[in-house]
């Protein structure tokens, strides 16, 4: 075969995986946004048999030779076909490896323990849901030795996730963030908190609205790019760089919830509308990596939509849109309420200090089950011990304990630190984009763009086709660090808490 | 081949198209409903893959095979499949007679004439677009000569879209309506009009999604399998039995507009939730054709929707709901102001008494078109000349005029018919479900679901297994006839006019 033809096949592939994959995705946002709730069962039967259809379009011997073809020569191929290549190499390799009997007995074992787990969390029954994640932690730690056998499970699946991030790097981040954080975290308890009552009074869902559309448009969303929606959580998702979606959820008495999700969600979809136009129809569309995407995300939510400067800039048309709840409150009042830090049980509810602590239990402990050295029979108690230990707070029940997450009940293992990676990315990031840009003035000044314009350069136009690694390269010229996160924290709440 | 092998391979590619169908129907409800404006590009792109693949799933010589065979065996095949198989057949055949390159030439030739027909609309520039129509007709006519060679182009459209109906029997039919009408509406004309100005005070959006909501729930319709959404122009999209969506367009000065969508699409989308369950996942899902689909839509809307005894069911609750709008309005008055009629100039805002005209001039043009009786340079004239003959008025611009619909630049010619065929199935059917239903009685008492179980047991549950003339046998025991429809016309606006 010649590499023009080759390559040829391989682009138009790729087109029309990319169709069945819009497709997929906007069915999925529909039964999440519009659909009427009987549509489940149908919706159900077609994303199994579309998902048949691109299973075998690129699990088949053919398209296995035509990328060992071009991985052969990927020397001849420009940089975004070797990444898209790579990519697909990558996607692909642990189906290959595979016996298909048993990816199709995984496929039934995980789509079981997704809806047992549903029930479970329900019920707060642990007990209900173990055996199924007994078979899904067997499976997990078996696929990674076909995939890689001279390769320790937890790392491959780590290294899946988030390229170059295996135990020993994580490991050392951790046992820092949990040094750091830990008795900072009890110096915080020691004083006063803030009052925050006033986010908790009536905010009307209609004038919510009104807020999502002005903080999107404070952050430069384009709207004919990016639409927003209502589902129970919040999520983004996007098609291509002009179509991006995100969601939110309306808490009548929490004024915080559904704004701090909408500039979350916003980051996501900024760093995917800033994909650079040849990532048009290609592969690379999106983000370089689970962390990655999540430092965009949370750059915006947490070290731009929780800085003193940004509620500077935004507060005084919050308090016109709500003038009633608002009254009498300033912005410093407002600013402290809205980063009030105290341990808490549930991931998603955390604030931004203790959140990496979160994460980090999840952390010691998948590890310990892929190694081997936690029996699932025992989780609940070493998630509750663990939760004692590092935040200090008691665990009442399963549903708010280790059946929170939806991750392990689909399979995903070493998902859980790119979440924490993402805000140590960002904080990393933050540093080095401080000697180029007056960050606090420029976001004071509603000058957001300036900002997303250098994440663009540094970072969103380049979609997937640099990995983690190399992009920290490119804003910082360094590898991972996670000293700045932590400096980070420890300045910002050190002066929020005057310790 | 066995049968049974061939019924399943058959029924195996129906589930497989059917998925197909489903993720391009929600992509279609998702962009004119949720998707930002730029998303149009991708979505293009993903449908047009899409349908290659579903064009290649059906248009190849093994299906061609496979529909042949079971075919020579439909004695054998139980009544779904048999009428699965003709179904397909039907699809099928233009395709399978049309050379590709003309039928790829069309597609190109299509798509143009429907973009270029939207810029045409909103500039009102006949001359712009009428090269395109003049080539559309002429594909018209040849793809009907290519697919049955002996039959008249226009009756072979005319059949596609309403099985059974073609010149003869809508010369008959036009001829009766117009005879019956056109003097009707002049008398109707010469009576003074019923005050409508409290329809259009302000109705807030809000207030009128309470509406929607209301009336669906009037109507019986399990809102767990029908949603709900906004778009510019209300449409009813159904997936399966439990997947049904509606749309409405809120305008805050014209209560009526939204408030009777909201029933007409209820009605069409009632029709499909009462499919019977055997049509799961089956080609025949929806409607026996456009025409019955119409006929239900029309009869939630008009026939009860507009009735006295409607108006007795809905209005003290409307009243609650818009207690300024509507103070010291009586129900009469409001019955009166919501069957309001007089000639207009669009189709689509026409009142009952006068719609079926604006369908006859469409039959009269697109007769002469397709029989090479009128140029299209001279179909503005004619249609001119047609809207002062019959309803008096004046077309002040192609806007208003000719250039109105989509349907023509879509290549649709012989659809218009099934919209006035429609109401007069209706009222044909009206009048045979009063021998065994006190129909006003039921609905002023707020008991629509014995109508609806009439309609289900007579009509709904049957999909598209029986055919429009056969479903009028088993609502009313004889065929087709418009009497009915005049005599409804008639005495409901005669005594509305008091002529």
């Amino acid at each position: 075969m010649e590499i023009k033809e080759a390559v040829d096949l391989f682009k138009k592939k790729n087109s029309l995986m990319a169709a069945y994959n819009h497709a997929m995705g906007v069915m999925y946002y529909d039964i999440e946004t519009a659909a009427p709730k009987n549509a489940a069962h149908g919706f159900g039967e077609t994303m199994a048999a579309l998902s048949e259809v691109t299973y075998k379009l690129s699990v088949n011997e053919e398209n296995f030779e035509l990328l060992d073809f071009l991985t052969a020569h990927s020397d001849e191929l420009d940089e975004i076909t070797r990444r898209e290549v790579e990519e697909a190499q990558k996607s692909l390799k642990l189906l290959r490896s595979i016996p298909i009997d048993e990816f199709v007995e995984y496929q039934r074992i995980q789509s079981e323990a997704s809806s047992v787990w549903h029930e479970a969390k329900v019920k707060s029954d642990y007990a209900m849901f173990e055996p199924h994640l007994r078979k899904l932690v067997d499976y997990t730690r078996r696929f990674a030795k076909y995939a890689s056998p001279d390769t320790d499970p937890y790392d491959y699946w780590l290294n899946e996730f988030e390229e170059g991030f295996t135990q020993d790097v994580l490991d050392d981040y951790f046992g820092k963030i949990k040094a750091a954080l830990v008795p900072l975290i009890h110096r915080v308890m020691e004083k006063p908190q803030a009052d925050d009552s006033f986010l908790h009074k009536h905010y009307p869902a209609a004038r919510q609205r009104e807020l999502s559309a002005y903080l999107m448009s404070v952050m430069g969303i384009n709207r004919d790019d990016c639409s927003i929606g209502e589902t129970e959580h919040p999520f983004t998702t996007g098609f291509n760089k002009h179509d991006v979606r995100i969601t939110t959820h309306y808490y009548e008495d929490a004024l915080a919830s559904s704004m701090y999700s909408v500039i979350h969600e916003g980051g996501h979809a900024t760093y995917e509308m800033n994909n650079s136009d040849e990532l048009l129809g290609s592969p690379l569309f999106g983000g370089a990596s689970c962390g990655m995407h999540e430092s965009q995300s949370r750059f915006y939510e947490n070290i731009i939509g929780r800085s003193r400067a940004f509620i500077d800039l935004v507060f005084p048309k919050i308090q016109e849109m709500f003038p009633e709840q608002l009254d009498g409150v300033t912005a410093e009042q407002f600013y402290k309420a809205v980063n009030r830090a105290e341990p808490s049980l549930v991931r998603t509810e955390a604030d931004e200090l203790t959140y990496s602590l979160h994460v980090l239990i999840r952390y010691e402990i998948e590890k310990k089950l892929l190694r081997g050295e936690l029996d699932t029979k025992d989780l609940p108690a070493e998630w509750n011990r663990l939760y004692k230990e590092y935040l200090g707070v008691d665990v009442p029940c399963d549903k708010e304990g280790c059946l929170q997450d939806s991750h392990w009940s689909g399979g995903s293992f070493g998902y859980f630190p790119s979440y924490s990676l993402g805000s140590a990315y960002g904080a990393q990031i933050l540093a080095h984009m401080k000697k180029e840009l007056d960050v606090d003035s420029l976001v004071r000044n509603g000058e957001l763009n300036k900002v997303t314009d250098w994440l663009r350069e540094h970072i969103h136009k380049y979609g997937m086709i640099k990995k983690p690694k190399e992009l920290l390269q490119i804003c910082c010229g360094e590898d991972f660090d996670p000293k700045y996160y932590i400096e980070y924290l420890t300045d910002k709440f050190s002066k929020l808490y005057e310790l």
